[in-house]
């Protein structure tokens, strides 16, 4: 079976070696030098859009903002997986904070403003300036938003921007966790159990489990049935005392997921090539707790014996990028958070320059 | 770094597909429908081996019976690793058992003769017709062996054979056992626990460990050292009550360590890779108990939630053909032999035929 991915990151390289386990050919669109180009069976230019979804039997992508065409010719070719309904209230903030509201799914307190007036506005009267505005095109890795908890200097920056927003209430929560998901082409869904997650700057640093309360699994079920979604899927929560409240989510295999590379018999790429060529779901128990640090702007492999590293192949190493990752097993979350610390100091011993 | 690889069975497509997660390009040596071609960065026909050898920064090898002069040639440059003393030994089967008397390493007891008739004749006279006959040259999994217990069809099968043969006591073992062990190039040793190995008609059908003396791991240290080994080995040992025998070792990643890639956090072939690049060695504990089945002469990809399929993209099934295998995590050994007896059945409901 061939299967076609669209964006060659990363995500699109590991879902690519876990794949070459089973007797699948796959097929990359994305430049040459993309890391996911470097290892496929075949590389397509991202103009050959028609010609990678026309020679494979499943479509999927590794990243949603990818070519808007490219994702609706798979999906008026049937081949698009998950199908391009997910993506769509990606694509706008603003339609993914509605969606959650319309299928009764927790997520913080917001108003859907048009231009910077508007959105200072709305930040006074509704959320007396304690609350975050956010771009409704365009952000990920805290791209595009606008911490405002009584700053005045974001006014400035906001102020003459003529798009939609997304006003948010602040939430100051205890931490951050996600929930990686399964769902197969017959419905059957799964998941792993949650994660606590460091973001520095809207960029994750690390992340371990299994942490946080199990009701995380059973709104992403809520979420990926709703959505008759196929695949992968994260989603990130805020979690203060008993309340658990969305964030966001994302239509694919998530960097919060790649610890069951070694956490579990069937990692998050395993689970997401399984579901979208039609398999049974496989199980998403964890073998121990386990963890992962990103290696952010790292130019050069990090030699260790505290995890395990995976190395991306980017051409160029910059500020924010992610290198590649360590991921760490243990007997208990203890043992797991100790070597993350270790791990820490030894890669960013001269601080973590976000 | 360039690794090139002569041989491109299973055992060099896992060696690929584990050595991925890190920046380094394979070359394999071996007929272009190879496994390992398959997904190689570069194929070498087997008359192309100067150039394999050439292009690489450091050359190993995936089987210890491919070209002599490939071999060789990496040998001469300095670049084969392990290096050419272990695979001679495994030439020439009289060599590898003086070289654990040598070595005071136990190992059932031997002669070594010339032609068939004085085969027959040491067996009857230092045995007792209770043993077992084996050409010294191009044996393995079971090829060229001749069990003899006192049963007369063998005698005509060997008499007139005119080659070097090794006459060995029959071991009456309770049980096959074997250890992945590995050595770096700073000469540090670490071995997974032995494994529980069943055996039938000279091929490995399943195992699972850990399981056995952990002395077992000391003989394979003692071998590795003496031979200033570099890499995975793996050696197979025949045990009776507290006696420990080394049947045979292996100069490769070995058909028995193919559990630690979700048995451990490092495989034996992300070992391999890391030793002979020159790294420290890598963690050898296993994260859960675990096991492996073979999938013999199987044409088809099983479908399973018991355990984890890995499929080697051979050309054509063939009886005994090792197609690929399915991996099992426990939580203890009754577990895993649980879901290894469940795995038996699944696949080879219809008997196994070897």
């Amino acid at each position: 079976m061939n299967i076609g991915i669209l964006g060659g990151g990363q995500l699109g390289l590991m879902m690519i070696n876990e794949g070459r386990r089973l007797p699948f050919k796959f097929y990359v669109m994305d430049e040459r030098e993309a890391p996911g180009c470097g290892i496929a069976d075949k590389c397509f230019a991202p103009s050959d859009y028609k010609e990678i979804v026309d020679s494979s039997d499943v479509v999927t992508f590794e990243f949603e903002h990818v070519s808007e065409e490219a994702l609706q010719y798979a999906q008026d070719e049937g081949k698009l997986l998950p199908s391009i309904n997910s993506v769509e209230l990606k694509r706008e903030r603003y339609k993914e904070k509605e969606y959650y509201r319309d299928h009764g799914l927790p997520t913080p307190r917001f108003v859907v403003v048009r231009g910077g007036e508007d959105a200072l506005r709305t930040l006074k009267d509704e959320f007396n300036n304690y609350g975050v505005i956010k771009q409704s095109r365009g952000g990920y890795d805290g791209k595009g938003q606008y911490f405002v908890k009584g700053d005045p200097s974001v006014a400035s920056q906001v102020k003459d921007m003529n798009c939609t927003f997304v006003v948010e209430e602040f939430v100051d929560f205890d931490f951050e966790a996600s929930v990686i998901g399964v769902r197969s082409r017959r419905g059957e869904f799964s998941a792993y159990p949650p994660t606590f997650n460091l973001n520095l700057k809207g960029i994750l640093v690390y992340n371990y489990g299994p942490y946080g309360d199990p009701r995380m699994q059973e709104i992403v079920r809520k979420l990926a049935d709703s959505l008759n979604y196929v695949g992968t899927i994260g989603v990130e929560f805020f979690v203060k005392g008993s309340s658990i409240l969305i964030n966001e989510f994302a239509p694919r295999v998530h960097n919060t997921g790649h610890y069951t590379l070694d956490g579990a018999m069937f990692s998050q790429f395993d689970q997401h090539v399984n579901a979208i060529t039609g398999g049974d779901l496989l199980p998403t128990e964890l073998t121990s707790p386990s963890g992962m640090l990103n290696l952010l702007g790292i130019e050069k492999v990090p030699i260790t014996r505290t995890g395990k590293v995976y190395w991306y192949n980017k051409k160029e190493a910059k500020k924010r990028r992610k290198m590649g990752h360590v991921n760490v097993v243990g007997k208990d979350l203890e043992d797991v958070k100790g070597k993350i610390d270790i791990l820490m100091k030894q890669i960013y011993d001269k601080g973590l320059d976000l």
